[in-house]
């Protein structure tokens, strides 16, 4: 069962390329003292990209995670959510799903992009539950 | 009609957010001496994106515009071309042109995020003819 996330904090470092952003388990009430979380490491032109939504700055023209949105939406499909499905030799590798004539797709991406997209369109952010075990496995054994 | 052009060149400054690349008119062997060009202003994220599509430099995961197109292949779209559409108090707006089930869908988007998109899926870019007349004539009064 892939498990709900949602983006806990971003955290942008000026004098780094990587950039940090937090994922926190959605709280469903029943377990908010135990709620777990990752890190993602990503570009800094996502971070951005993330901050400036979620501050609900609002751009004048379309940037490009709202045209992904555009092209989804006159292709007459529907983003339902996007989750984060593997976890190879420490990357992350994601998909977003296209719910289009009662079907869904699912589309290959960056977790980056992923969740910049989600941030944009709020849709859902999902963490196969295998990947949150491996990845939280790895942080206790660092 | 809209006039075809290409990417004559990027221009990346490492001190400043603010890129720009050339476009120019394609040669179709009728005005070889005279062939129309001018410059747009884009972000450094898009240049870089860009630039690094012209080198073909591989990246081992897919891209923000990899993305876009892979969402318009798995819808059933086929990208056709990009029009620089428009330029309205120096700016300029574009439309990404996709075909589906024999017919054509536009969608709004930035030129450099247009121009990025064609690089990738190697399609034509279009200027129309009067937005290259409004520019070069903009120019010639600076």
């Amino acid at each position: 069962m892939p498990v709900q996330m949602e983006l806990k904090r971003i955290i942008i470092s000026e004098i780094s390329e990587r950039q940090i952003i937090l994922l926190r388990e959605v709280d469903d009430g029943s377990n908010s003292q135990d709620l777990r979380s990752f890190p993602i490491v990503i570009g800094i032109f996502e971070a951005t990209s993330i901050d400036r939504r979620v501050k609900n700055i609002v751009n004048p023209r379309p940037l490009t995670h709202d045209l992904i949105n555009s092209v989804i939406e006159s292709l007459g499909g529907d983003l339902q959510d996007v989750v984060i499905s593997e976890l190879r030799e420490h990357t992350y590798y994601a998909r977003i799903r296209i719910r289009k004539d009662g079907e869904l797709t699912e589309v290959d991406a960056r977790p980056s992009d992923a969740i910049a997209l989600a941030v944009t369109a709020r849709v859902p952010i999902y963490v196969a539950e295998d990947v949150l075990e491996d990845v939280l496995n790895e942080m206790e054994s660092d």
